[in-house]
C-alpha cells in the first residue's frame, strides 16, 4: 500500500464513493489507488469546472463530500469558480490536487504554481502532504473540515513522490467533523417573543431549515403564528410544490428585496446569512435588514438551524404540520415562447421528486415565482454568483439521485460556460433534461443598463452582451458531446419536447429560443 | 469623464488597442467608457479562459499587452489557467478585473472573493484602486509592469463606485516599462571563449532569441562556430522553416532531453531558463544542465538576451547569415492518419508566413521535429503547461496578425477545454483552421503508465483517461458554435481539406481522426 491507496481507503472508510477527476500525470498513482478501490466511482470531467460543479451539486444533495482530484494548480485554477459556489452553498467538499514531486518542485517546472495562494480563495481548509505516513491522518481531516459545522471546501495537496511511497498497513484514521454551533438562547427567546406578537412577521431561512425536517419545522411555525417563510436569493437546497410549506425567494434586485422585507414587522433569521445586495448598486442599499427593530438571528449559516427551530416550535407550541401548497398548475401556455409561458409548462410537466436546477440567470425568476404550484421537488440555485454551474450541479445531482429526474433550467450566457459537461451527461447516461433559454444575450447586462439609464449602449455594450451572431446552436453543440436534443420555439413545441423528454431515460437538450 | 473613461483613455494613449473581455455588472463602465473610444477594439469570449488565453496570443505576436476584462474573483479564477501560461511565456498582459463598490464589499455579496488572492499567482503586478483619481496612474503603471524586462501579466482591481465617479478633464499618466538587465560581461566572454573552441556546442535559446533579430543573430552565431540551435520544450514565439536557422526543440521527455544536451561539450543559454524536467519523474533529472562542465548562460529570460546576441556576434565574428533550412516538403502521405502523416501534410501545406499553435499535447512533436522544412512560420507552443489554451492563443495570434493564416494543431482532449474559444473565431471571422487531433484519449497518460510500468491500469484509470464513449463529433460541436468543419480518417482526405481549408478566408474545423 502507497501513500495513495492510504488517501482513498480512508475517504472511503469515511463513506466517500465517488471522484470526480480530471487528473494529469501527478494525480496518477491516485487514479491507480481507485483502480484497486471499487466503493470509490471515477467520474472524468473535460474540464475541472464540470467535476467541482458536480461535488458541489452531489454535496447538496447527499450532504456528503465527492472527492474533486484536479491536476496541479492550473487544473485547481480552472474548478476554482465553482469551489466558490460551493463555498457559497457551505457543501462539503474535498480537493485532491497533486503537486510535483517534493525533490522537483524548487526546479520551478513549467506547471509550478503556488497551489495553496490559489485554494485558499476557496477552502476553508487547506494543508499539503509533507510525510506520506501523514496521508490518512490529513485526507480524514480534510473529510472532517469539510462536514464541519454547515459544510465547507477542504483542499489537500498531494506531492507525487509522496503519492507513490510505500506506507505499510497503516491503519486508517478518522476525525470527527465538528457540529455546528448551538444556536444562542437569547436569541430564541427574542425570536419567539417576536413570533408570538400579532404582526405580520417572516422567518428568512437557508441551509438546513429549507429542506427536509427543518422545513417541516418551519412550516409549523408559519402555521402557528402567521408568519411568511422566506429565503435566500441563492439558495444550496430548497425543497417546494405540492404540500410543502410554501417559501418566497429575496428578489434579485434591490428595491424589490427591500420593499419585500419592509413589508414585515418582523424578521427572524435560521440558517441564513442577513440578506445583504448582491451588487452594491448607487444609491441603494448594501446591507436590506440594517437599522430596523424586529430583527433576530437566531441561527446563521454556521450554526444549528435544526436544533434553532426545534426549540423555536416547542416554545410556540407549533405542533401541526403545514397542510403546504396545493397542486396547482398553470393554463397551458400557448403561442411563441417566454420566460412565464416556460416556468407555467416546466410547473405543469414537473414530475414528482424531480430536482431543478434553476441556474438561468433572467429566466429562472418567474419559474421561481410558482414553483410551489408543481409537484413537490428539490431546487439547487446558483449560490456564489459564479455562473456557468448549472450543467456541473446538475450533473452531481443526478449521481446522487439515481431515479430522480433533474432539469437543469439554463441561460444561454451561463450555459456557454459548461459546454464540457453535456459530455459527463452523456458518458454516464444521467437522467438530466436541459432547457437553453435561448435568449442571445446575457440579458441581465441590459437589464442592468436599463436601471442606470444607459440602456442600450454602444457598439462595445453590443459587442460585449449581445451572444449573436454567431447564434450558437445548442442542439448541434449537445450532439456533438453526446446528448441528444431539439429545439422549441412555441409554448406548444416546448410542452410536447419536454413531455416526451422527462419520460425518456438518459439526458437531452432542449433549445428553447426566446 | 468618469475613472472608467480615464482608465481606457489612459491605455489608449500607451497602445493599447485591444481588450478581450467577459464583463459583468461590475465591469458595465468600463464597457461604456469603451463604447465613448473606438481605438480599443473589444471582442467577447464566451468564457474568460479565452480572453485570457488570447491576450497571451496577442502579446507573443506584437510584444504589446492587450486588456482583458473580467469579472470579479470568478471571472478571473476562470481566466487564470490561460494567465500561468502567459507568466511562463512572459507575455505583457494587462488584466482589469471589477470588484464590488468600496462600500459593498464588507457585506459579503455571494460574488465577493479575495480577487488579489487568485490574481497573485499568475500577476507580476497588482494592485487595487482606492482613488478615483488614481485610476489613469495605476493603469499605466499595469502597462509598463506588463512591459517591463521580458513581459508579464499586470493585474489591477477596479470597484465599480470608483470606475463611476468623476475624475475632470485628467492629464493621461505615463510609465516607462524597465528594461530587461543588461547581460553579465564575464558570462558573454566565458561563452565566447566556449564557442570559440572546437568541440560541439550549443546555443539553448529562448524568448527574444527566437524570432526576428535575435534569430538571426543566433542563425549567424551557430553559422560562425558550429553550435546546434536548441531551444525550449514550451517555447512562446519560434520562427522557423525554409530560410531560417533550424532550431531544435527540447524534447518533453526526461530521459530524450538529458540524452540531447549530454551530446555538446557546452550549452550556452541566452533567453531561457536553465532547462529543468517537465515533471519529477522517480530517477529521472530534475535539472538537465546541473553539476557538469562547459554550461554559461549569457542571459535569462528576464536579462537581455538580444543584447547578448549582439555582443556575442560581434565577439565573435559572426557576420554571415546562416542559409537556413531548405523547403523540402515530406513525400505526400496515404492511408491511415497517424501524428506523423499529419505532419508531412502540415508541413507540404503551409502557407508563408502562417501562424502554427502546436498544442496538441502528443501528436504536436512529430510536426516539431520537421517544421524547419516547411515554409517559413512562426509557432507559439504551450508555456504553462495548462492545457487547452490553443483555441484562445489562435484567436488571439489572428486579431494580432490580420492576413496571415493560424493553424491550431490541437488534441482532442485538451481542445475540450477550450471549446468557447469556437465562437468567438466565428464571431470574428478569424482565418484560423484548427486540426483536432482526435485519438480519443488523454494519449499522455497512457504514455506515463507505459513508462512507469503501469499500463494498461485498471477500471478507474480507463474511465479517466479514455474519452469515448461517447466520442465527440468535433465538426457538430464547431458548427454549433459557428465555425464549419469537417472530418478526415485518411491522409488523402485531410491533405484535401486542409488545402481547401487554407485558401478559404474564415474560421474551419477538421477533425483528423487518429
Amino acid at each position: 500500500m502507497n501513500a495513495a491507496d492510504l488517501v482513498m481507503r480512508t475517504a472511503a472508510a469515511a463513506g466517500v464513493d465517488l471522484c470526480l477527476a480530471n487528473p494529469g500525470t501527478t494525480e496518477m498513482p491516485l487514479v491507480l489507488a481507485l483502480d484497486r478501490l471499487p466503493a470509490i466511482r471515477p467520474v472524468l470531467g473535460l474540464h475541472e469546472t464540470v467535476c467541482t460543479g458536480a461535488a458541489d451539486g452531489y454535496a447538496r444533495l447527499t450532504g456528503r463530500p465527492a472527492l474533486a482530484l484536479l491536476h496541479l494548480g492550473p487544473g485547481l485554477a480552472n474548478g476554482l469558480a465553482n469551489l466558490h459556489n460551493a463555498r457559497r452553498a457551505r457543501s462539503p467538499v474535498v480537493v485532491l490536487v497533486g503537486d510535483h514531486a517534493t525533490w522537483h518542485l524548487d526546479a520551478d517546472a513549467p506547471l509550478t504554481m503556488d497551489i495553496r495562494g490559489a485554494a485558499r480563495t476557496a477552502s476553508r481548509w487547506c494543508a499539503r502532504l509533507v510525510r506520506a505516513g501523514e496521508a490518512g491522518r490529513l485526507v480524514a481531516e480534510a473529510i472532517a473540515a469539510a462536514r464541519s459545522g454547515a459544510g465547507g471546501v477542504a483542499t489537500l495537496v498531494l506531492p507525487h513522490d509522496l503519492q507513490l511511497e510505500p506506507v505499510g498497513d497503516a491503519s486508517l484514521a478518522t476525525a470527527a467533523p465538528e457540529p455546528p454551533a448551538a444556536p444562542d438562547p437569547g436569541a430564541l427567546a427574542a425570536a419567539a417573543e417576536l413570533l408570538r406578537g400579532t404582526a405580520a412577521g417572516a422567518l428568512f431561512l437557508g441551509g438546513a431549515a429549507l429542506h427536509g425536517r427543518g422545513l417541516r419545522l418551519a412550516g409549523r411555525i408559519a402555521r402557528a403564528t402567521g408568519a411568511t417563510l422566506l429565503c435566500e436569493t441563492g439558495f444550496a437546497r430548497l425543497e417546494t410544490g405540492a404540500g410543502l410549506p410554501v417559501v418566497r425567494r429575496l428578489p434579485y434586485f434591490p428595491e424589490q428585496a427591500q420593499a419585500l422585507l419592509d413589508g414585515f414587522a418582523h424578521v427572524v433569521g435560521i440558517g441564513a446569512r442577513r440578506p445583504v445586495s448582491f451588487f452594491g448598486w448607487p444609491g441603494k442599499p448594501s446591507r436590506y435588514l440594517e437599522d430596523r427593530a424586529g430583527v433576530v438571528w437566531v441561527a446563521g449559516p454556521e450554526e444549528d438551524a435544526l436544533a434553532a427551530l426545534e426549540v423555536l416550535a416547542a416554545e410556540l407550541g407549533a405542533r401541526d404540520d403545514d397542510p403546504g401548497a396545493l397542486l396547482d398548475p398553470p393554463a397551458m401556455p400557448t403561442g411563441a415562447l417566454d420566460g412565464g409561458k416556460l416556468a407555467s409548462l416546466l410547473v405543469r410537466l414537473l414530475p414528482e421528486a424531480a430536482i431543478v436546477v434553476p441556474t438561468a440567470v433572467t429566466n429562472a425568476y418567474p419559474f421561481s415565482a410558482i414553483a410551489h404550484r408543481a409537484r413537490p421537488h428539490t431546487q439547487l440555485a446558483l449560490t456564489g454568483g459564479a455562473i456557468g454551474e448549472g450543467p456541473a450541479l446538475a450533473i452531481g445531482a443526478a449521481l446522487a439521485a439515481p431515479g430522480r429526474k433533474v432539469i437543469n433550467l439554463e441561460a444561454d450566457g451561463s450555459g456557454a460556460y459548461a459546454l464540457q459537461a453535456f459530455w459527463t451527461q452523456a458518458r454516464e447516461g444521467l437522467d438530466i433534461v436541459t432547457i437553453v433559454c435561448a435568449n442571445r444575450a446575457y440579458r441581465i447586462l441590459g437589464l442592468e443598463l436599463e436601471r442606470s439609464g444607459e440602456a442600450p449602449g454602444g457598439p462595445a455594450t453590443r459587442a460585449l452582451t449581445a451572444l449573436e451572431p454567431p447564434a450558437i446552436d445548442w442542439v448541434a453543440v449537445a450532439r456533438g458531446l453526446g446528448v441528444p436534443g431539439t429545439r422549441a420555439e412555441t409554448a406548444e413545441a416546448l410542452a410536447r419536447i419536454l413531455d416526451g423528454a422527462l419520460r425518456e431515460p438518459g439526458p437531452f437538450l432542449i433549445e428553447a429560443v426566446l
